[in-house]
């Protein structure tokens, strides 16, 4: 009987050779990402998890334990027959560390995981980068980095990954900045100046869009962790996406995907900082909701701490006040119409709602799924709000490390970097 | 020196198993798509271009010979040297044929291909699809596919795959129509009935959706072949895009992404048929172009030739005909403001215009290229209008068979269907 094609078809760009470097290396990752995301287990399980020979997999193992990733151990249950106690292999989550920062408008903030991930510190300082320029900035990421790795009684040489956020238009793979409008920058080489100021010839320095990170935070360690289909919608200054399709960031053909903050859904006659009308920031922005509020209101006041303020906005609406509750509910309606148009172009299975918009969630959540449910088309797409604060994109900027040394194992060599 | 990560970030969800079988796979499709890609070669050759060892591509090439997609001739020019002439391998476009369907509103189309992309056999046919009915119209398909086999001399075994292009919501890998609104069609099962009919039990039948399609079409065939970033923007009966990104169909999670007909960036006030207001097909539909002139004119009559009717809505234009002039202009200002939209959230290499826009062009791209110019943010994405005329979907439909096999060239062995 005929059948339909197993898969959708896979385009290709160029065919890609499967020599035996590639191979190894593939498998490597194979086993390191079995052994992180699954958890220990013996050299015989991995081979039965895998579909791997058992001679490739002590061949694999050996590699990756002479890397110093997996270590080996006994088995948690004791052994209940005869002979030597099971030995189970383990990530070495101590092996390295992968540090991530965020830049943005007024903070740096900073995060140092090990390879499970675990928060080791973590650091936020408030500072004018815009002031400060792009130069002095980059010379307080390297003093900051330095300090975090040093209070962890930690060398340079454990260091895998120094991945940096900001907050605008990124080139990845020249680690450079474009342009970052709300900090005035322009075609500044993050990753070298700061491989310069840090002069840690091993570590990778590497550099991303703050809404690209945030989406790694949540794929790597939110609450819609693993959902291979997610857009992380980052709110504050500015607003971007970052979307992850089939498991990857999608990137578009110059880097720039994602910039959904001058989409024309929002309010028509509202005048934008872009010099358009109706861009969707003016609908969904902090800025936007914040001018709701006479001037000299201290929800205003950029001196009183964000999350303070956006509670007492929260706890007005609460009360029942109408201006608070106006501008939340208009906010939400925006947040539908714009979510309802990521849903219909890009059919996630979520959207990850970020940056200033969890603190206000109950307010805002009404308006918005109304015009969501209204305005999508087809497939199922869920919207949420982060877990994760406002350090989802320096946690994504460290997780960015971790992600590459697991698809890449031998990364974890000395001097490959 | 500290250096940035060479690549952009990848994230996985599952790491893949690259054991012999999957490496063996990988490398015979490399094999036969630098034969396709590249035009025929030695061994030799063929082990330089790929990185593969001499005794790989051997052993690789001759699998290819005995599943019939490749074979040895003498070289084109004159071996120079003593000794036997140079043999070359060739891509045997003969081996197998490759159907592609669309199933639209008020026609069949269907093409024959070889594996070189040679077209081989077309046909369209009128017929009401709406008044036909789901069942009667399968059985039409296959007469149609049954038909064009035959006269070309071919047997159903010489035939490798039948994709079926269908203007809607499509369930790929389960072969099915989940709702074609201008059809009216709802949870058809297509692959499967059309397998029925055919009773050909090695050919593989497979469904997607007019967009995904047209973008195949022209990432494989069209004016901008080979882009790896590429939106195809089907316009006609409804407006869908089908977007490739990094060389693959973007499906999202339900696989309906592209559904961009009803974002609401059309004119405000206009009713759309799904019942909302200001969805973009009524900016950039062709109804809504046509609904610009009287009902009794002829550029309104369904049972004149829709290119003949283009043709004179552009010769109206030309000649100064201001409702022609306005409607247009119109239009493409409604195409601009949407594909910024596009180009702003995706980052395409280009978004290529099909079905009615290509005879419209010189009307309506003055107008879109000023709004793509003032909305588009970042990237450099170009709009062009396609040259694969209204044969794209069913060209589309073809070549994704060719793709599929491509990839995996043992699905040339009978029965592994």
């Amino acid at each position: 009987m005929a059948s339909p094609l197993a898969h959708p078809v896979h385009l290709r760009t160029a065919p890609a050779r499967a020599d035996q470097a590639t191979v190894r290396r593939l498998n490597l990752s194979l086993l390191i990402g079995t052994l992180a995301g699954g958890g220990p287990r013996s050299r015989a399980r991995l081979a039965e998890d895998t579909g791997l020979t058992k001679a490739t997999v002590s061949s694999l193992v050996a590699e990756l334990t002479e890397l110093g990733l997996v270590t080996e151990g006994d088995a948690g249950e004791p052994h209940r027959g005869l002979g030597r106690p099971g030995r189970v292999l383990h990530l070495n989550a101590d092996a390295l560390r992968c540090v991530g920062v965020e830049v943005n408008i007024d903070f740096l903030a900073a995060v140092v995981l090990d390879l499970a991930g675990r928060v080791l510190a973590r650091r936020r300082i408030g500072l004018s980068v815009v002031e400060l320029g792009p130069a002095r900035t980059m010379g307080r990421v390297a003093e900051l980095v330095r300090e975090l790795v040093d209070g962890l009684g930690a060398d340079p040489t454990q260091v895998h990954s120094v991945v940096v956020s900001l907050p605008g238009l990124v080139e990845v793979s020249a680690g450079m900045l474009a342009f970052a409008p709300n900090l005035s920058w322009r075609d500044v080489d993050i990753a070298h100046t700061l491989s310069g100021r840090l002069g840690w010839p091993d570590v990778r320095v590497a550099v991303d869009n703050d809404a690209n990170l945030g989406a790694i935070a949540e794929y790597a360690a939110g609450g819609e962790a693993g959902s291979p289909h997610l857009v992380y919608l980052a709110g504050e200054a500015g607003v971007g996406a970052g979307i992850i399709e089939a498991g990857q960031i999608l990137r578009g053909a110059s880097g720039f995907a994602g910039e959904v903050g001058h989409i024309p859904v929002g309010p028509a006659a509202a005048q934008c900082g872009c010099g358009r009308r109706g861009c969707w920031e003016t609908g969904v922005g902090l800025a936007a909701l914040l001018a709701a509020f006479p001037i000299d209101d201290e929800v205003r006041d950029p001196t009183v701490d964000l999350t303070a303020r956006l509670e007492e906005v929260a706890r007005r609406a609460d009360r029942g006040d109408p201006r608070a509750e106006t501008a939340l509910a208009d906010q939400g309606r925006w947040l539908g119409i714009g979510c309802a148009l990521l849903a219909n172009v890009l059919d996630p299975e979520v959207i990850v709602l970020g940056g200033h918009y969890p603190p206000l969630r109950r307010h805002l959540e009404g308006s918005m799924r109304a015009e969501m449910t209204a305005r999508t088309l087809a497939g199922s797409c869920r919207v949420e709000f982060s877990r994760l604060g406002f350090d989802a994109a320096s946690l994504g900027a460290a997780h960015a490390g971790i992600r590459a040394l697991l698809d890449d194992p031998t990364q974890a060599r000395p001097g490959a970097a």
